[in-house]
C-alpha cells in the first residue's frame, strides 16, 4: 500500500500536507545509536524552502519532534517516529485544482485513484511534502551509514540545462553542495544554473534538473540476487520521490552507446585491493557492490505547478479551460531534490548493509 | 533474499545456467485461465539465443514444462510453476573466470559475497539464464493483460549507437519487431543495427542498446501513493535484468532540459476522454496510471564477455593478468532483453492491474 | 522489523509507555469511508484502564488524535494516523526493574535483545501500551467490516478458572460485554469472575483467563492457500498480544479427543445456503472460510506484574534476590485483553475480506 | 499468495497432490553449507505414508531431488530447489468430490474460493502432499540448525484421547519417536495409542492428537518486536499445516487457569547462566527467547476423510445427499504431522536465527 519500504531497516512515511503534519516509523534502527538531532535538523533544513528566491517564498519551520524511540539521547531499538508539524498553510490558493487538474501534476490521477475524496490542497498525501517524511527517515540511515564509514553526497548535476563541466572532486561536492542555493558543487557552473533558475521564475515557468549521487567507502560484496538487487532497491526507492522521471547508475544511458572494450571496467590492484580503472558500472555489477563508488543520477522534470496560463479539461464540465497556477512553488523541485536523493539514497544502503550496521555494537 | 517479486501476481525464480534447468512460480494467477502455453513457448523461442549471427550459438530448446497449476488447461488457482531444462551447456570454457574475473561481470562480486561456493560456470544463479525464468512467469502475466485488453510491446530503439529514425507506429511494432533479428520495428535502422553487431563480433567485441517498451490500452486511476508507484515497481523489476544501466520514463533524462511550459502535458478531451496532448509524463503523474500508453525505455550495457584481451586481476595471486573470455556469448545482450523487458513490464502491470484481472471472471 | 502487520489493508504501529504517546498508520484504507471517530474513542475507552477495581488505578485520557488521512470527515485514501498521548506516568515505580527483571515479565528478554538501551519503564515500546496502538487500528478495521456487514465481537470465556456455564447467545453479547467490568456476557458468571479477580487482588496475586472472539456474517470463500490461510494470520496477530500463550479455533484443542465421524461438520441446506450441522473447524476449512461464523479462543497469562515477593536474578551482580513489584498493575490483563482481541481480529479480517471491502463504493 | 514464508529465510512451496510432484524453493541458505540429502530424505521417509498400517497404504517413494542450489555438495548462495515426484495416484476415487464436499475437508471451500476450476483430486494444491514441501524445506532449516547448535525435536503428546503419562526426556524423544509407528516416545503409551488408531480405522472412523516440539539451546535475546513475535512467526506456519486448529506455547491454555504467582518463571543461576525453575513461557517472553527450552502444541484434527457414511449436500442439486468417502486415508493425520511439525518450527527458528547462522561461515 506504499506507505512503507525496505525489509531490514524499514521505513514507514506518514501525514499530508495540509494536515497536522507529516512524519515517519524508523524500524530496525538498532539499540543503543546516539542520533544526532542537530544534523536531522540540519537536514531538514537543507530540504526547507523559504530559503532563497530560488526555491518558493513558503516558510515552513520543519522542526524535529521525536514521538518515540529514543532513550536518554540513544535509540531503544523500538520503533523510531519522528514528526515535523505543517505551519504557513495557505488552502485557499487551492480551491480551483479539484475540479480543474493541473497539466503534468497529480491532481488528476489522484482524483480518478481517490475518487472525490482526495484532499488536493497542496497535494494531500502524495505531496512533494511527504519528502520532509523521506529526509527524515533516510537522514537517520545517513548517521548510521556514517557510523561504519560510508558516506553518502547528492549534488546538482544539471539544472535548467546547464550542466557541471567537469567531475566534481569529492572536497568540493562536501565544501560547496549545500551552501550553494542551487546544490551545485562547482561554484561557475552554480552561477549559471541559478540564473536560469531566475530566468523562469521571471518567465512564469520552471526548469529540469539532474541530481547525481556519490557514495564512498561501500563495502564490496553486500547486495542480493535477482529481485533484490542493489539497482533494484535504489531505483524503487528514488522513482518514489515526486518528479524523478529517470534514474541511471554509472554510465547510465551513454553506455548503450559504448562497446563493451569501452564500457567494462577493468581490474587492478591497489595497496592490496582490487578496483577498477573505470566505474562505468557505478559500484555495482551484478546487483552487487564491487567495492567502488556507487555513482547514480536521478533526472526531475521541472515543477509542474507553472504561473503560465496552460490548457487543461474542467472534471466537471469536460470542457477544455485555461488555468493559471497560483500559490508560492518552487521553480525547480531538483533543488530541494538534493537532500531527498542523498537520505532516500541512504535508507536503501542502511538496509543493503544492515548486517554491517547490526554488528558494529555500541 | 531476491527471488520474489510482486504482491499479488507474485513471481518467484530459481535454477542456475549449469544446473538442472530454471523455473519460476507464479502465485496469485486467478482460476480458470485458460493458458495458452504455445504462446508461452513463443515467448520463449523470442528470448532463446541460437536463433542468428547476432545472438550466441548455444542452442537451447528450451521447452516449456508445467509442473503445477494447470488443470484441464485452465489455471486452478494454486502455484503455476514453469520449468524449462537446461542443455548444451559447456563447463569447460568456463573454467578460469573462477580465479580471473571477468571485468564488469558478475564473477568478481559473486565471489566476494558466495566466497568460494558460488557456481562460477555460465554466472550461475546470477546468469543472464535467469531472464528464461522471467520471461516465463512475465508471459503468463502478459496473457492476463491481453486478456483485460492491456498490450504490451518492446522493441529496439538503439543498438550499437544507431536509433530509430523516428516514432515507430503501433503496427510497426507488433509486425516488424520479432521477424527483425534485432528487434527492430522499423527495417531501414535494423539493417544499419546489424551490421554494427557483425562488426562488433568480428572485431571481438560488443555492443550496448537501449530498448523501449510501449503499454497501450492501460486503464487510468491504477497505482499506490508513494514506495508502491509504478514508475518505482516498474524499475524495481526492470533493474533485476542482468546487464540494465538505466530506467527513464517519458521523456525521461531529456526533461531534465525542459521548462515546465514544454514538458507538462496538457489535457484535452477526445471522444469524451480526457487525454493528453503530449506524453513527457510516459503515462504515469504521481505514480498512477494516466490512461495514456506507459512508455519506458531501459539501457542494456554491451555484452561484459568479450574476446578481446582485457586486463584482470587474479583473485589467487592478487596479480594483474589478461584474460581471453572464451565460450560463445552474445555480441548485444540488448536484443534478448527486448522479450525479457516486455515480459518483466507485464509481470509488474499484472500485479498493479491486479483487481481488474481479478474481477474480470473466466 | 516487526511493527507493521497486513497485505493491503495494513497497520503500522508505534510509540512506547513512557514516551509522548502510541498511535498507528493505517494504510490501505479506501477513500470515502466516513470513519465514526465517537466509536473508535469508545473502543479506547473499552481498552482504558481505571475504570474499575478489576483493572488497573492508572488513568489514562486516551484521546483519539487523527494526525492525518481523514478530511471532511471523510478518509482519503492516504495513511490514516491516529495518536493518543501518553499521561499519567510513574516513571519512579520501574527504578529496579532494569536490573532485577520480573519473573515472566519482557524485562528480561528486552534487556538481552536491546542491551542496555531498551527504556524498562513501563515496557517500552513493547508495553501493553502498545495494545492501544492496536486498538485503535484494528477499530478502524471494525467499522470497515460492519460496512459490509460482518460482526466482530469478543468476550471473556473464562476468568480466574470460571468458565461460562453455557454457550452464550449473541444477543448476549452484545448487549452485555462491555457494559460487564470483566466483559462477560452472562451475568452470573461474571458475578464469579469478579470475586476470583478481587480475591487475587487482595492476595497481591493476578489470574490468567480465556478470550473468545465471535465473528458473524463471514462471506464464504476468502482465504488464501497454504502460508495465508486465514487462521495462519489470525494466530500471527494474535500472538503479537503482549500475554498471550495459545490460540485456537472452532473445537480447538478439544478436536484432539474427538473421533472423525464426531469432529467432522456435516453440511446441509438452511434457506438456500449450505451450512454445517456443527461447527468445530471455527469458521474456516482448508484455511478458507466456510460461511459459518469464525470461532476463535485466545489464552492469556495472568499478569506478570504482581506485589507478591518473587525470586529473580540480579542482571548487575548474578545473585538470585526477591523483587516486590511496584506499580499499579492490572490484576487481570485478559479484562483489556476483550477489545483488543476483537480489534485485531478485526484487523486481519479487514485484510482477508479487503477485494470485498474495497468494491463496495462509498 | 500463500505460498512463500519468511524474510531472511525464506520458503516458496509448489506443486499438488495430482499434479507432476511438489517442491520448494528456499531462498536466503547461505552459500557452503554441506547439505546432507541422505538426512533431507530420511525426514522424507518419516512423513511418507505406506510404512505402517497407522498411516495409508499408499506408496510414495519421494525421492528428493535437487533442481538447482547446490554445487559440489555445497549449497551455492542461490535458490536452492528441491522436488518430489508424485507416484501412484488414483484419481478415480476422487470422482464424486468434486460436487459431494467431504465434510471439514477443504472440499467445500476450495470450491467456492476457485470455483469450478480446482482440481479437487487429493485435494489438489491445498493438499496434505503439500506438507511433503515443508518437510523438504524444513529440512534444510533443521541441518542449518543443528550446525549452531540448535535441536528441534517434535512428538506424539496425545492420539486417540491418549495422553503421554509423563514428560519425556530429552533421550526418549530422540531415541524413541521415530521408530514408533506412532511417534510416541514413550513405549508403553505408544502401545495405547497404536490400539486407538487400529480401533478406529478398523470402525470406518479417524481420530485427531495433539504433536508437541521441544527446541533445544535455543540462544536467547532473538525475537522482534509486537508484530514478529517468535510466537507470531511460529504460530502463521503451524496454521498453514492442513488439519491444525490449535497452538499453544509453555503452559498454553492451561496458564488460564493459573494464578500469576503460579504461572511466573521465577529465575535463578545455575552454571553463570539465567535460567527460569519453571517453563510455563515455553522459552519465549516478550516475544523474544529467554534461553530456556521453546515447547509447543498443535492440535490436529481426526482426519475428515473417513469411510463412514456422512451427510453433504450435492452442490449441483443442493439436496442433501450420503457420501462414503473412498480413496486410502491416513485414520490419523496427526502421526505424519510429527514431522511436518518438527520442520516447520525448524523453518521459522532459521528465520529468526538467521543472524548467527549467518555469521557462522563454512
Amino acid at each position: 500500500m506504499g506507505s512503507t519500504i525496505g525489509s531490514r531497516f524499514r521505513l514507514t512515511v506518514f501525514g499530508e500536507s495540509h494536515g497536522r503534519g507529516v512524519g515517519c516509523v524508523v524500524d530496525g534502527c538498532p539499540p543503543g545509536f546516539p542520533l544526532d538531532l542537530e544534523r536531522l535538523q540540519s537536514d531538514m533544513d537543507r530540504r526547507r524552502p523559504g530559503q532563497s528566491v530560488y526555491t518558493t517564498l513558503r516558510k515552513e519551520e520543519d522542526k524535529v519532534e521525536v514521538l518515540s524511540g529514543l532513550y536518554n539521547g540513544r535509540t531503544n531499538g523500538g520503533p523510531l517516529t519522528l514528526f515535523v508539524k505543517n505551519e504557513d498553510i495557505q488552502s485557499s490558493t487551492y480551491s480551483e485544482v479539484g475540479f480543474k487538474p493541473r497539466p503534468s501534476h497529480l491532481d488528476y490521477t489522484a482524483h480518478l485513484r481517490y475518487r472525490g475524496y482526495f484532499d488536493y490542497r497542496g497535494g494531500g498525501f502524495l505531496s512533494g511534502r511527504m519528502t520532509a517524511a523521506m529526509v527524515l527517515g533516510g537522514g537517520v540511515a545517513k548517521q548510521l551509514l556514517g557510523y561504519v564509514g560510508v558516506g553518502v553526497h547528492a549534488y546538482m548535476r544539471s539544472l535548467g540545462g546547464v550542466d557541471l563541466p567537469r567531475e566534481p572532486s569529492l572536497e568540493e561536492v562536501v565544501a560547496n553542495t549545500y551552501s550553494s542555493p542551487v546544490r551545485c558543487p562547482i561554484p561557475e557552473a552554480a552561477e549559471e544554473m541559478m540564473k536560469r533558475v531566475s530566468d523562469a521564475r521571471s518567465s512564469g515557468d520552471s526548469v529540469g534538473g539532474i541530481v547525481e549521487c556519490l557514495v564512498v567507502n561501500v563495502p564490496a560484496g553486500y547486495g542480493e540476487p535477482i529481485f533484490d538487487s542493489v539497482e533494484s532497491l535504489l531505483a524503487h526507492a528514488l522513482f518514489s520521490v515526486p518528479g524523478v522521471k529517470g534514474v541511471e547508475f554509472g554510465a547510465g544511458f551513454h553506455v548503450a552507446n559504448m562497446k563493451g572494450s569501452e564500457a567494462n571496467d577493468e581490474f587492478y590492484v591497489e595497496e592490496g585491493k582490487i578496483r577498477t580503472k573505470t566505474n562505468n558500472n557505478g559500484g555495482i555489477q551484478g546487483g552487487i557492490t564491487n567495492g567502488m563508488p556507487i555513482v547514480l543520477r536521478v533526472a526531475f522534470k521541472p515543477t509542474a505547478s507553472i504561473p503560465k496560463p496552460q490548457r487543461t479539461v474542467n472534471l466537471e464540465t469536460m470542457r477544455e479551460e485555461t488555468i493559471v497556477v497560483k500559490g508560492r512553488h518552487d521553480p525547480a523541485i531538483a533543488i530541494r531534490g538534493v537532500i531527498v536523493v542523498e537520505n532516500m539514497v541512504a535508507a536503501v544502503l542502511a538496509d543493503v548493509l544492515y548486517t554491517m550496521i547490526d554488528q558494529k555494537k555500541f
